[in-house]
């Protein structure tokens, strides 16, 4: 049947195969019916490097087809065996403070070392020709959670090659980096290090004297990683014709710009552990952000929640359980979001070691009559009971949200003006405002087409590159709105600061240029008025000089630039082009940004309604979803927004009707 | 004259000979009859390898026996000398950062490297051929407070023979650290590293990928450590038949898991130097613990405090003096718990280097006058005044409280549920309950014999071992109490998680299962109702499921698990089995922990006395003393518990009589 | 025309020589005369080893002579090149961690690294042929920011080196370190390692074994950078005669004891960046230590600012924008305490790398209308009216405060009594009080002769070396006032403690003996009550026996304590000697101080005007100038102290006038 693919990561090879049996009895109660197998089997599948044992893998993988569960094939290349990093010692990292690992942990291989490449490659190539026409395979993983970064001769030899291709000669380097600043005028590759706390890295990673070298290592690392993860894919091909491949983001992760990667991947798919935050709803807001994020990566295509953990962490200093009803909720809301399957890490407690005590389907004592137990076979039998409604059902959207891990890296590495300025935080705040507004987003690179858009919001746009400015100015030109924040437009692809007034090439668009920017330590407000009402800015205060016919909409209400302009708005073309020249709390960011919403009509259903979410999916054919989630704590009465059928519960609802929202409820509405 | 041992760390070596002179008028002042000397003198006794040099100590012993002292002869290789580290390199510490460090400092010596063995050794033997049969020697004194750890190559290759022991094969190994996890599976011990930064940690030494291999670490480095001392002590041995052998150990340390040394040490001894903590009393009750854990690690056999300081400290950030009265106090306190001598680190204050502010009984001028002196003085009379009276004697008890390393750090390197967890911080707040209640009261290992207690306290036992459950039982079925916490009952030897109800082995006995684990940020508080009172509870709590019988006599006030168990008790047996599944503060803590004393009639006198300590040591010949210690800043009067004479003031009291207790009060009662 | 110096660092190599025309219009437009060539220019300058080219510095320095610009040159040693890295791989530094860096960042060469000190040397020689002749070089400034340390090899091999000219032989040098202690008795020069967290270290530069063997290693470190100023400097002299030389100093720079320093440059110049304080008035206060401090360095000669931000600095966690006015209130305190130099880094903003943030004349965009352009174009137009009015002026004082390295080092790196002292933060506390009081201070080092004082004021004198005590006595017996606080006396120059009664040399001048000294957490306050007024004292609370004749000036309010003396004096000779044995809060030193100044009538004109500061110069002709600055929020009305004219705006004022002092006012009074 096909149905939303529920289930999750499942490695009977670290107990005893009677134990199997008690699974699949858990899997049938469950509705579990997709199994990711092979994720840091290494070691048993190839225990030494001429041989391989593919005997308990065999068993796994017939037992699970025999059981008709759909398999998610693991390339186990996430973690090396000891023999490995034994026999090839570089294939072990060297840190951010220039110290050559050992062997220990996982997703800590070198992305420039020759053997592990050989290594990993072969065996996914094995994998794929023994398992490849398995019809119970449903999809290929490739590695884990790739991250991180090495800093190893090799790594510095393979950046010289990558800044060879991206320059050409070092004259454009020594341009690019600005290297007549402190006499860093390289004269020849091999004189570039990897920038780290030996060379020109201080206080840690966001500490370097030159932004450009830092910039480039962190671009050239994402592509080393994705090097990896390439082969690999290419491995497989040789075997596998049309299986999807894929591997498992981590949202907001700062260290792999999923943009570049984004390309390589058949489908997109991501391991939902959201941040702590005591706010039930900002978390919720999170993961929709996250979620977006990756729904972004394939044009809109449906993705796979490939990780969720079913109760608790085991990383985290504390590992709360998640509420009676989150799971359900959370769930829920990724497939409100365009996920299409829905799998936990991980079937069953492992024994012993760093995740003993990650939250698992089975508890240690594989018992099935456990709180956290029932809630994921309630669950397992709602997405039975809704089947295909809403598999690759897309979310239309006229407004998008731009995301830019360049302007991230640089902005969080810049010397001024506010180190306390995080470029997910303004993002997230942006964000919230749109997500309560419930109306339809897209979560976009700075690259995406903008054609289809009325609203364009950019948080923190720091860096501007290719003809993003262009195109920026036809949307407005064309009737849209574009919205950007202070240390927007600051720096060129290089991170070389414009020549230029502040903004840079937007400075003419939003009618103003900034004369200097002021920052302050957390605790300092500076009271902006909106209208009637009176919000905080913190951390940068722009100071604004408009053009005459720039609307000047909020002002600063302290310090030596009181009165002036904070928030803007500049008629251009048939558009706006709106700039907040500080960063607002959530109330003044929401203000804004359904200002400009309203001048196109964009606000979604129950925009006023706190707390509750309202998300879209349509189909192919047409038929519209609508996704109600409670994410407060107490229960509300909401209008119902259309007419249509709870395929939750099965009742009609005509729009307008009162609809009961206990807290966590869920409602998925399918609109007559 | 048999008295208490009273002195301390004398180094004349370290000043002109002239000086000696008013150091014995002073020691002859303030009742000093015990001299530690020869710790950290290696440099001098061999001034280079093929060169000893005897002439000093040979001055320093002569005189001290001449002058009647007490002498502890200390091997003095806890600091080697520069010329050592200089020929051998490898003698100095790996770091757990993976750095081989050069010269310097003091305690780095690596455990496993030949050369510095070898040459501590002969030292050793040396000495205890040149003054084993001076009668003025008491004791001997190996190094000197063992502590740290070393990651180099020649510890890596002997935990490898560490392991081949303890594990027979690899195959027993794989299956003790669960390898399977992150395809750690080991096929040569030249594999296992020493983990370190560079290996299986992250975020410092309790943040490890694989907690079976750094458990093992831990005990191969306290069993490497040890190697050291029962080396020297074999050393010894060759030319000392009888005086006893010891080292000083540092109360609750971490790093060594003190009851694996014990066997190897003739008497227990160690430094008092309690940490930190605003609160007097609670500072009292720190020290009352560490004092029983001491005591408790020869079977209950007299100790010695063999360092305390006479008023400030000078490592830490803030170094107080001590109060008027507060070094007799602490000193009349050791005795009370057991200690047959008080000695001070040190004697005269060192002119210069780390130590040079630490407390001293003479200070830099040599003043007589001064507070300290006096108060040394003073109760160096007050020694004299009692003499022999409790010399030797003990301390029966029907309960017991349990220690285990293996838990301590298990429970801290565990990832998940909450790393603000502190073993120390629960024993402790279990001991003060016990204290409070002046119970006479046994700190044992968990391989102690139980049959000899009513109620045994064992917080987060987290580990279960060997027959400790077996034995539990046991008590409980012939009558006794057994009390546990949260997070008790969870992994085995290996740390590995029980395949079964949490909390494993226990389970039966407590009568219930937990159905999962919350854990929840310090400033999160649930109420835990027991009776009419509420107590906070925090941390971690435990979702209860009892059995129909168990009793429930305490339930979550707060959040979804609200009216459910956190203390339970299950009658057994002939006695009973509680269960607190959470962490409760002071006062819910004392609730149960009284409940459980009442049931045997086992509170002790005053128990109801805040502040009040009452302690008691009981002679071969029955002679009963208690000993009753006003920590509070309060005068108090409380009935005298027993008949009794009062050593101190000569004054007799009857039971019932007022005595009042001024602050800092000692009383010292041989009971009639 | 003969005027303050006004400009500051120039880098047109940075851009295109097309903008050079934009930049002395701007300059001409702001009166911009001085500007500092050459700084981080070595890798243009020397492309290669065997190659130079002073091209493009040649047409800097043509131009800039060409439009009557007085040139500071600089030797670009303050940043290698990356070719000199890469070739001399020892060149780089290995830092506290014991890790040898490679290429990055500036101001990092290691000190004893013969490649680095030739070609160094080299280049600065070449520099001097080239352009020494050249009228418009007014200044040469080598290097840059001389700071920071290594432990490399080669400097521990010149640190023996250094230690056998300290102490001849290695007896001198154990006894020196008081290396007995911890068995540290070194047989051999080798044996001695950089003292860096590989060896006697831990938590850091100030947590160390051996306080004699890290301070020892200061001192070398301090005169091993001194080393490359002074090979410079000689390279230099050997083509230019008459040309002072400098370099920029840092104020109150721990690393570099600016004093061991001073008689090597010909005048003293120093960059302005005060640390972040959130009151103006504090950091007004700052800067007048550091100016001070600076103007001590060359017994009262004027120096130059060579650095201070138009606007904001970039480096910081968060860099805020000199408000309006402050620039030119800060640039005259300046200039108020001695300053013939008012220089600005950066003349145009810097388009990339770490100080792309930084402030600058002129900004990005060449602007001539922005804030901060103004504000440098007026203050440039008042330096011209002013002339050349105060140039070379002096300032006589008969108060001085002593700063001693020696004893800043050794108080903050000693274990107990408190770490929570900061000898700066005392040290400012006192200054504070001294320059509310508006008297005429110089701020001189320890070997400073105290014959022209009448008051002299040493906080935290921790240790006491040479002569001092003696010429202390002088200055006492003469009539004057030593005012000393809590730790000082304590150590001699090796920092071994006085085996004498605590404070050393100084017991019997203060009439007193401190018995202990009791150190406290900062949230742990004593009362200490002067008069009738209490005030808070923390940290350190010394518990003093006083002779009988010593008068007691307050008492301890609270603890055991309570009720003995805080603050006492003595008098001796026909002077007074006071000491405070505790920290005060800033009111109490403030009572304090002015009881010592009213006994000499030195208080000076304003004192109890509070944010206002009056400072002095006095010309060679004996023109007395006051400047009076208002470095508070509000208007005050202040009586005029003196018969003059404003300089800045030609009016006449009488004394006793009324003055208007708006906030971030400026009066320059020539009195006559």
């Amino acid at each position: 049947m096909k149905r939303i693919a529920y289930g999750g990561d499942y490695n009977p090879e670290q107990w005893p195969e009677e134990v199997w049996d008690r699974d699949y009895e858990a899997f049938e109660l469950a509705g579990i019916d997709t199994l990711t197998v092979g994720v840091f089997a290494w070691a048993h599948l190839q225990p030494a490097e001429d041989r391989y044992d593919f005997d308990v893998l065999d068993a796994v993988v017939e037992r699970a087809a025999a059981e008709g569960r759909r398999i998610v094939l693991a390339t186990p290349t996430g973690a090396m065996p000891p023999w490995l990093a034994h026999a090839y010692p570089n294939a072990c990292r060297v840190d951010f403070e220039g110290r050559r690992h050992v062997y220990g942990q996982r997703h800590n291989a070198c992305p420039s070392d020759p053997d592990f490449r050989r290594l990993s490659v072969a065996l996914a190539g094995r994998l794929a020709r023994r398992y490849g026409d398995n019809p119970a395979v449903v999809a290929w993983h490739v590695g884990n959670e790739y991250g991180g970064a090495c800093w190893c001769p090799a790594c510095g030899a393979a950046f010289h090659d990558w800044l060879r291709k991206r320059y050409g000669g070092l004259d454009r380097l020594n341009h690019a980096w600005n290297t007549t600043f402190w006499s860093h005028t390289f004269t020849d590759w091999e004189q570039v290090p990897p920038p780290n706390a030996l060379s020109e890295h201080w206080r840690g990673p966001n500490h370097t004297a030159f932004q450009g070298i830092t910039l480039d290592y962190r671009r050239f690392m994402s592509d080393a990683l994705l090097g990896g993860f390439v082969a690999e894919k290419a491995a497989i091909r040789e075997h596998v014709a049309d299986t999807p491949v894929t591997t498992n983001f981590m949202g907001l992760y700062q260290p792999v710009d999923y943009h570049r990667w984004a390309p390589h991947l058949d489908f997109a798919s991501w391991d939902n552990y959201p941040p702590e935050d005591p706010s039930p709803v900002r978390t919720a807001a999170r993961m929709a952000l996250a979620h977006g994020l990756i729904r972004g990566l394939k044009g809109g295509k449906p993705f796979w929640v490939m990780e969720q953990t079913p109760s608790t962490t085991a990383s985290r200093d504390v590992n709360a359980v998640k509420r009676p009803g989150v799971l359900r909720l959370w769930s829920w809301q990724s497939v409100a979001h365009g996920a299409d399957a829905v799998l936990y890490f991980q079937m069953r407690h492992s024994r012993g070691a760093c995740e003993k005590y990650h939250g698992a389907v089975l508890d240690h004592a594989g018992r099935t009559d456990t709180r956290v137990f029932r809630e994921v076979a309630a669950l397992g039998a709602e997405f039975t009971r809704v089947g295909d409604a809403v598999l690759g059902a897309r979310t239309p959207a006229r407004v998008a949200l731009l995301v830019d891990w360049d302007s991230w890296w640089a902005v969080e590495m810049s010397d001024g003006p506010n180190r306390n300025v995080r470029y997910v935080d303004v993002l997230a705040a942006y964000h919230r405002a749109l997500w309560q507004a419930n109306v339809p987003l897209d979560v976009v690179p700075v690259t995406a087409d903008l054609g289809g858009y009325d609203v364009v919001v950019a948080p923190v746009l720091h860096m501007v590159k290719d003809d993003l400015a262009e195109r920026v100015w036809d949307l407005v030109d064309r009737g849209g709105s574009f919205l950007a924040t202070a240390l927007s437009g600051r720096v060129d692809e290089d991170d070389n600061a414009f020549l230029a007034d502040v903004p840079g090439p937007f400075a003419g668009l939003f009618g103003l240029r900034v004369d200097e920017t002021d920052a302050q330590r957390p605790d300092v407000v500076n009271p902006v008025a909106l209208g009637e009402v009176e919000h905080d800015a913190r951390h940068v205060f722009e100071v604004i000089v408009p053009e005459p016919s720039t609307e000047v909409l909020g002002t600063y209400g302290a310090d030596f630039y009181a009165g002036t302009p904070a928030v803007t708005r500049a008629a251009r073309g048939r558009g706006s082009a709106w700039y907040v020249g500080t960063l607002l709390d959530d109330p003044g960011v929401a203000a804004v940004v359904r200002s400009v919403l309203d001048e196109h009509g964009l606000a979604g259903p129950l925009a006023d309604v706190p707390d509750v979410e309202v998300a879209e999916r349509v189909t192919a054919e047409g038929a519209r979803h609508l996704f109600l989630l409670n994410h407060g704590g107490s229960q509300v009465t909401v209008p119902c927004p259309a007419d249509g059928v709870d395929l939750l519960r099965g009742t009609a609802h005509a729009a307008g009707d009162d609809l009961e929202l206990a807290p966590a409820a869920v409602v998925l509405l399918r609109c007559q």
